[in-house]
């Protein structure tokens, strides 16, 4: 899979903006650079220092096609662990694209998606979980994700699962010792300190796999269904909860036509609010239709919100109870959050009236901001952010929670082996299964499929 | 105007891309830089040497924002000619704000759009004509705008403009020391060559200013209005040019809904085609407001094209005479392309009969590529592409135009008084007012006004 060629790809978005980089990487990116570049004092970029910049410009036979800054990365001294270069041009896409043809011309090669990456890890740069939260990295859009792509990017679940791999592996050697000595029936390997170490392992894999439901959700923003009628307020509440929060919203369109959903950003974590419409009881076949929707929603939603107008509670008397009712009996485990807006209409008698009639109710006012804040601490308090505050090693990826999955498989089959005192060749047999798959996480096991497939996925210039 | 804060922005398109540059520029840029960068290798950036590199974290007290990489700039080797740093991180919308946030709360302020700029001119790195080319160059999109904008960079444009305030700075001075002995009755400035110089400047000025026709267009592309009848085959013509020519098509929407423009450069010029109905004789309301339509947008290209479907020659008769008649009566001086489409349908006799109808007849096949070159040809034989080869100044930018005609103006009135033998100190003040708007280009003479409006027009990080 190695390739020695020199790529090149745009680093930076498409479009126009003040500047653009475009990335050079590999043997030849310094020759190549330096027959298109002029530098403004008649340097020779072949003979200057690695992590240098230099002003000049960028020509085509005589023809000048921009004033640049070029940065330069000699040796192994790179993001990619090749000579590499990057050319800071002026941000116009024409520009842009001149500079590339004219490199491509001068036996470049256009980088594939995530190429520049996959030579890092490839040259020893870094392994692959952190070639891959390379990309997570690029894609987090706030906190949380931020985060646990960081810590990943800097090593911290590696080194998580290479100080296990390599315990195991010390045992591995020791009782495949044994199988040398077979017929003199020796015990290389601490029979008591394995069984430690295994429940160690399973400890840590099985702490490991859970993350993957919170990690995952982090990842990808909580989703939370809101149930609730039009004009019960929940565009202001929306409004109210970012206001205060100043993050970005968003109206991206859900799968379906109908669903709008709305992203927020509390405490540095992502939620997803899938509006819904209300779920009271109806004769008529389209609003039943609507029914059958709002609750396939709540069912993908990890927490439903149910809102209602406060003010409006004598109005709907039983039918209150019913749909809260209802809401807990096709979704016993889900966490509820009942939420009685345009509480300020209400007077301090019927708040109390309501509160007797629905205990876990959440008073708020929307418009007038209060009870905001508790709304907020609730849907947090839904998350476990635990793990996120105290720096644990959080999986997100897929791809690390099936190899888990199955590595904890192999440790559990090798701990029966243990307890029912099976002959060390076959436990041996499971001990290097679990090997391989802590192998695949950090890439000590790979191939070209796997590698394919991870890095399609990143961006080009990657 | 000058300030000497410290400014900050995103200088790379906004959006996620692999990675982001933040530009930070300004007397305390390296230390609020130090004050958030922790390199890998624990340097202190404020110690290293101008344009050097550095690998490492950006830290928000003990919390990693991202790997970055540092550029440096120190004392006045920067484009801006304060300290400056380059900031390349992660290409993720979160990081960018997380680090341009922290960059605030260090001291930085936001930088106004070109700001960078303005301060390159402030600080004497360009003058106002090269840091207005900045911008052309941005937002340049061919190769012709793109060259253009270059060369006005390059100081090619100043060059001329300072050449000639030169020489003519020599004689004001001349001619004003005259004034101080103005009772002895001398000459300082010898007549007959002032004479020569006026001539040769008032020569330049009027290439300058009859560039800006040829450079306006170049700049913002030719307008071609196609006038034709749905089906004569304009798609199939406009992606036979295209195909050829391997351009981007791009649909933007006109000023008015139902306007579609198509984009296409030929040989390094850009066209811009605005497609329109036919303009037969009709009783119908409707039509005819179509028709005034068509008149409009024929009003406002540079060049008309009228395309029709040649096979249908015969059913057409006297209508197609008429037509074309029209659009000459209209537009007497604006060149005309008449196309005859799908000539691949005709025999060669009725190729030959419609070629004595109308002489001057395109016949073309854009289904099968016939007849396109010569389009092009006849296109391009339109725009005063001389100038253009020949490296000569052209002026695209409206204000230069403003100043180099109201240069040209004083110019004249010194030429009428050498003629009329004007007092001296009259001519004087001519030549100074001419002086000004020489000066005015260059931005020798300028205003915060002036400066307002020029680099409000940037985007931001530039």
């Amino acid at each position: 899979m190695i390739s020695h060629d020199t790529i090149v790809a745009l680093a930076t978005p498409s479009g126009a903006g003040a500047i653009a980089v475009i990335r050079i990487s590999g043997k030849d990116a310094i020759t190549i650079a330096g027959q298109v570049f002029q530098s403004v004092s008649g340097k020779d970029i072949t003979k200057q220092k690695t992590h240098t910049l230099h002003l000049g410009h960028v020509v085509d036979d005589n023809k000048v096609i921009d004033q640049v800054l070029l940065s330069l990365f000699k040796g192994t001294n790179s993001y990619t662990g090749e000579p590499t270069v990057e050319i800071s041009c002026h941000g116009s896409t024409y520009i842009q694209q001149q500079i590339i043809q004219l490199l491509l011309r001068k036996g470049c090669r256009m980088a594939q998606p995530g190429e520049f990456t996959l030579r890092s890890f490839l040259n020893g740069k870094m392994d692959l979980s952190q070639a891959e939260a390379v990309a997570d990295l690029i894609a987090s859009d706030n906190e949380a994700s931020h985060q646990i792509a960081m810590q990943q990017m800097r090593g911290g679940f590696s080194n998580e699962i290479a100080k296990l791999r390599e315990e195991l592996l010390n045992f591995a050697s020791l009782i495949e010792l044994e199988l040398d000595f077979a017929e003199e029936d020796v015990e290389f390997a601490d029979r008591t300190q394995f069984h430690d170490l295994l429940n160690r392992i399973e400890f840590v894999l099985k702490r490991l796999i859970d993350s993957f439901a919170v990690g995952n959700v982090i990842k990808n923003g909580i989703p939370v269904a809101i149930v609730g009628e039009p004009n019960v307020g929940k565009s202001t509440l929306l409004n109210a909860l970012l206001n205060e929060e100043r993050a970005i919203v968003s109206d991206i369109a859900g799968t379906t036509r109908d669903t709008i959903e709305d992203e927020l950003v509390i405490d540095g974590i992502g939620f997803r609010f899938i509006d819904t419409a209300g779920i009271r009881d109806t004769q008529d076949v389209v609003e039943s239709i609507g029914i059958k929707k709002t609750f396939e929603k709540m069912e993908q939603a990890q927490v439903v919100v149910y809102l209602f107008d406060s003010s409006e509670y004598k109005t709907l008397g039983g039918q209150l109870q019913t749909e809260i009712q209802k809401i807990r009996n096709q979704f016993p485990l889900k966490p509820l959050v009942i939420i009685g807006n345009k509480a300020d209409k209400l007077t301090a008698t019927e708040a109390a009236e309501l509160k007797a009639l629905i205990p876990e109710i959440l008073l708020l006012s929307a418009k007038e901001k209060l009870g905001v804040e508790d709304l907020k601490a609730q849907l947090l308090s839904f998350v476990n952010t635990g793990a996120l505050r105290n720096n644990e090693t959080i999986v997100t990826n897929t791809r690390h929670y099936d190899s888990l999955l199955k590595a904890l498989e192999e440790i559990q089959k090798v701990q029966w082996g243990l307890q029912s005192g099976i002959s060390s060749d076959l436990m041996a047999i499971d001990i290097r299964q679990a090997l391989y798959y802590f192998g695949e996480i950090t890439g000590q096991v790979t191939n070209d499929e796997l590698l394919g497939n991870i890095f399609a996925n990143f961006c080009i210039g990657k």
